[in-house]
């Protein structure tokens, strides 16, 4: 099964922070079907101690860490009969990720919490399986040049840019032309500003063909998720800005597509299912047989694809923009838009709201051009406080 | 614009075998682009004398050979100026393939004729630029052993196994699920065998995507190229027969896909155009730039699939069956498709002929399972001549 590329003398040693959310949970799937391959080390979660509980009775690693601290007496008591070390705070994710037996680190963390420990995970010379966006999106070139210099790996998990990868295994060496991201278009593809002005968070949170965590599925709504992901493309592929183009092919089969300088373009497809890409991020460069579901074109006769639109769709054209003004840009704006998402999740805002607030507070945050890690950390804070005095204006 | 991977201290040596054809010509304006990577060694024409004598005037090959030895002089004659050798008759092109200074033989012969050459420059260690599908589809199992025997490579210039190619690059040591070869279903799709009854040859010429040669447009047109390519495949990517499926896709745009033990598919896409394929086949595993027409999405909203219609273009069974039987099967078809298509166009049959004719010809020729090079050479003559009888008592 493996091939001649792959050291078979030791086993992979796993890290998945985060593994209590959606992606968290599928990758313990994944690697629960090679137990020759995977050595499971270290799992976290930040609040879902029953389930971190439940995760380690089932998979055995040989550490979890639970980062609300009130819970650790708790996830103790449960575990003290298995050989466990436990852990909590965020202090421990960032010390977790540095042991020796850690070789490939997945983070699968929500929003900003993904940086730190993804940048002691790059210190201490670890593989990334990268599902927190975030941490590219809030601090990309901050990683890429990281990454560089301790010879760090980054393979990202997120469909898109799984796609991407996939297809320039073996063509490493042929300069990008160009990217298409493919977006779905969300729920609310092809409605207008009028009719998304009463949109419900239970409206938004039904995704048409991804299943995922509350966050992504509100961020794929408002194709935020989608801006989010052209930043993340910029400092993985390394690109320019015009290099990245997104196209909204509602069936969710083709993943994104790399167009070479021979004109050539290469897409990865498939059924929508994150186990994929989670897989290939922790396989690469060998792909393990699955029982996946396989598409047929049968069940898919028609594949469309149109522009995104962009005059709706504010926050796209807010991510262009980020990139085009580099520096903190996009540090605030997926602050701005950590805050908002939740307070429309909490019906504080409507729906439109959530890019009209990340506009605003990406103008007015302060700009810093060439941020160290100190300026994210202080952009962040402020571009949070700017966004929860506007949801405070309006929902008073 | 070369990689490391590229031996920069000396060019690459070619021979162009049917250079006065669609995938000569187009290759000839391929490979002046890049005066400092190739090194036209050879170019060989069938009959058409003058197109390779102006062809030898503008590229300046060492050498070009003339197949029809009665234009030999002519040839001699109007080249003698320049420095470069004439040769003429069949056998010479099983000499010149194997010049030292060779390093890629590119076979674009229409048909059998491409079997010996191609033996020859395989059994003299050159890399082979595979356009002759004719080649596998005839002795695909003893092209294939001879390629191992000899450490050579068989790049595809067919688009389709060039898609399948592109996207196994970097993936060779995982091995494939199935491939799905994409076929526009020609100018007749969706068409009933009543409607194809009085189908004219300048019809069956009009192909909706591809500009090509006539024996290959006629193929497109009954499916026979589409059979021929699953033959090839199977040869080609050593596949089982049922790993190898035909999908129609009337826009052209996919050129093929591949899906691996993962579940995960690859595609290799773009507008329809030979120069990519041959190009590539050129300077795999580097890409250089074009100035190709790109591909967009925008001019292609929608792609579509369906299943090709194996009760009216018989031929695709034919070559299903074919791929079954094995031994000389293929060859038995593949000669009889040549003798039909050219009394098609020589408006002898009618177009349901053509599969009718190959059908019988294939059942009745004699076969034989474990075939040396003769065996092939003595079932492709029976079987044209099976065929040919076929045609005079259809046409009297």
């Amino acid at each position: 099964m493996f091939s001649t590329q792959t050291d078979k003398s030791s086993k992979k040693g796993l890290a998945i922070l985060g593994s209590t959310g959606s992606i968290g949970t599928q990758a313990l799937e994944v690697i629960s079907r090679y137990p020759d391959y995977f050595d499971l080390q270290v799992i976290t979660a930040q609040k879902n101690a029953s389930l971190l509980v439940e995760q380690a009775k089932k998979y055995k690693p040989n550490c979890v860490v639970i980062g609300d601290e009130s819970a650790y007496e708790r996830v103790r008591e449960e575990l003290w009969k298995e050989d466990i070390q436990v852990y909590a705070g965020i202090d421990a994710l960032s010390q977790v990720v540095t042991y020796q037996e850690v070789d490939t680190v997945l983070t699968a963390l929500v929003g900003y919490a993904g940086l730190r420990p993804t940048i002691e995970a790059i210190k201490a010379g670890k593989t990334i399986a990268l599902a927190n966006k975030e941490t590219l999106v809030v601090a990309g070139e901050l990683i890429r040049d990281l990454a560089r210099e301790h010879q760090v790996e980054i393979y990202p998990v997120d469909s898109e840019h799984s796609a991407i990868f996939q297809c320039l295994t073996g063509e490493f060496q042929n300069p990008i032309e160009k990217i298409y991201l493919t977006a779905s278009g969300g729920p609310f593809r092809g409605w207008t500003r009028k009719q998304l002005e009463d949109v419900r968070p239970e409206q938004a949170l039904k995704h048409p063909n991804w299943s995922m965590g509350a966050k992504i599925t509100i961020d794929s709504a408002t194709l935020m998720n989608k801006g989010l992901e052209v930043i993340e493309a910029k400092w993985l592929f390394d690109l320019k800005n015009e290099q990245i183009d997104v196209i909204v092919h509602p069936q969710s089969i083709i993943h994104s597509i790399v167009q070479f300088e021979d004109g050539s373009m290469k897409a990865q497809m498939g059924l929508p299912d994150m186990k994929l890409p989670i897989q290939y991020a922790l396989t690469y460069p060998d792909r393990f047989p699955t029982n996946f579901p396989r598409f047929s074109f049968l069940d898919y006769p028609e594949l469309t694809f149109e522009q995104p639109d962009r005059e709706v769709f504010l926050n796209l054209d807010a991510a262009f923009e980020a990139l085009k003004l580099g520096g903190t840009a996009a540090c605030a704006l997926n602050a701005a838009n950590e805050v908002t998402v939740q307070s429309f999740l909490d019906h504080k805002i409507s729906f439109l709201d959530i890019a009209e607030i990340n506009c605003r507070v990406m103008e007015q945050t302060n700009f810093v051009q060439k941020p160290d890690y100190e300026a994210y950390v202080q952009v962040d804070s402020e571009a949070r406080s700017l966004a929860k005095n506007y949801v405070e204006k309006a929902f008073s």
